[in-house]
């Protein structure tokens, strides 16, 4: 076993090759299976079906697909089950994104560098490619036969519902509309962060256990802390951007009078506050050995980011 | 085994005592049962719960949940399994509703008598409201337990999903988005219908026999002509709406340039075309004996409905 010590926050000098060839490797494994997953482009409806391909593709850092695929090593999860929990992970992912982007919510036109659906599209394609995405995660976790345990199968989908719903990921969303200009305490902040990414987060972690019982209580706290972490972080960067890279607007939170872990704890006490969550989740891993090794990496990966 | 004569469209006199106490019967139990299902409108987020329930709620015909439990008759399907199979296809019907109503789609301002969820609230509330009541849906039909055979439970959430998706309802609507002003054929408009609400219709009938592999076949061809059938006629009302109290405004398709079964067929041959589709569901019933009663008094429901 081998277990990092508290990183130096916002560093780059902490991957090792192998890791970042595994990761490379799963990104791109992901990103085929997600290509014969989503309906062809030819296939009627084809502007729904290339609004779907081009918002669901060639996206991101694979976060959550990554915190599955570490996962799955946890208990030798078959291939074809880690694969779809981490497509439907990252559909969900991508639904909400393109949703959160309209108009109505975040009004953003920008997405990874290219046009976000809407602009590309239009709102109402827009609007069913979300939709559409959704549905799709549903429907690959319900592939006939796909686990050898069919209850274990139904608990996935049950773990994904509810971290999407309103008591997870649209919940959070919900509150963080409500929240802009209003004064909150770090634990409604975090209430907020839990259930908009942290839901999605840990339900990525669960299914790459897929929802096996003997492992949900520890990856649920590593999940958890790392959900959390990695908002922390995200909020850390937004003022810090100056000195790093980070690929979009800086300061757009704290300009938004969004309530931030830096306007509430202050800069300093965020890095304490991150370094902790990043501890309380390694050391949930104990349990698991040299099999929680991508887990630990991965840890240290959303703790020392600087995108 | 009591095979109803082919139907007087638009007369109002077929409906039995027993027929019509047992939709009232069913209608305010699937109503108690979603009322359950939501989560209470005091529990955080208070705005998107409440928006659910009042979206979800006080709804309509249930048409889709009727067939549901008219269909799990014909092999004794378990209460819990029939309501929860009634709950999913109404959350997912009500979802649609809410964001067909959006301003980027159909741009309506009331639905069944009252304010749409985006004018009662707001866009984004809408957006997460329906984003949220399709996760519901899967999150109903993936309780765990909730069938015996657990494979059965899976086949159910992956008709709901298939039904709703981007080659189901989602993929209807936008075909019909896109058909505004274009001269359709028949069967180009039997496709976009077939998606657009027959889908979800067929999945209704389909779940309500909980996926069961020996009835998907006959029961198949009745809901799929049903389905039809109920948008066939929905486009006679909206012609005939002088004559029939329609409870929306009449001619409304018509004059907004959209292609309907009447403008193609004329209304005469619409009239004998939906005669002939409840003329297949009925006879596909055939084999079920007196266990499809109720399902034959559905597709008379609905084909000589006059709402």
């Amino acid at each position: 076993m081998n277990k990092p010590s508290a990183p130096d926050l916002l560093s780059s000098d902490f991957l090792t090759q192998d890791f970042l060839t595994w990761t490379r490797t799963k990104q791109s494994h992901i990103e085929s299976v997600l290509g014969l997953t989503l309906p062809p482009a030819s296939l009627a409806p084809q502007t729904l079906h290339s609004a779907m391909r081009y918002s669901a593709l060639d996206g991101g850092k694979r976060i959550r697909a990554l915190l599955c695929y570490a996962a799955s090593e946890l208990c030798n999860t078959e291939t074809q089950v880690a694969d779809a929990a981490a497509s439907a992970v990252e559909l969900i992912h991508a639904y909400s994104l393109v949703h959160d982007d309209m108009p109505c919510m975040d009004d953003d036109d920008l997405r990874r560098g290219k046009p976000s659906c809407h602009k590309q599209f239009d709102d109402a394609t827009a609007l069913l490619v979300g939709d559409a995405l959704q549905t799709l995660a549903f429907e690959v976790l319900s592939a006939p036969l796909l686990c050898k345990n069919a209850n274990q199968q139904i608990n996935m989908i049950n773990i994904l519902a509810k971290a999407a719903g309103s008591n997870g990921m649209a919940g959070g969303q919900a509150i963080d509309l409500s929240a802009v200009g209003v004064a909150l305490t770090q634990h409604e902040l975090e209430t907020m962060h839990q259930l908009k990414t942290g839901a999605l987060i840990q339900a990525a972690v669960l299914l790459g256990v897929h929802g096996s019982n003997e492992h949900i209580a520890a990856v649920s706290i590593y999940a958890k802390n790392i959900g959390l972490a990695f908002q922390v972080i995200d909020d850390i960067l937004d003022v810090e951007a100056d000195t790093h890279t980070l690929g979009k607007t800086a300061g757009k939170d704290a300009n938004s009078n969004k309530p931030t872990y830096v306007t509430i704890l202050g800069l300093a006490n965020a890095k304490k506050h991150a370094r902790q969550l990043y501890e309380t989740a390694i050391d949930a891993l104990a349990p698991f050995g040299d099999n929680a090794q991508r887990l630990r990496e991965l840890a240290s990966f959303i703790t020392q980011r600087s995108f």
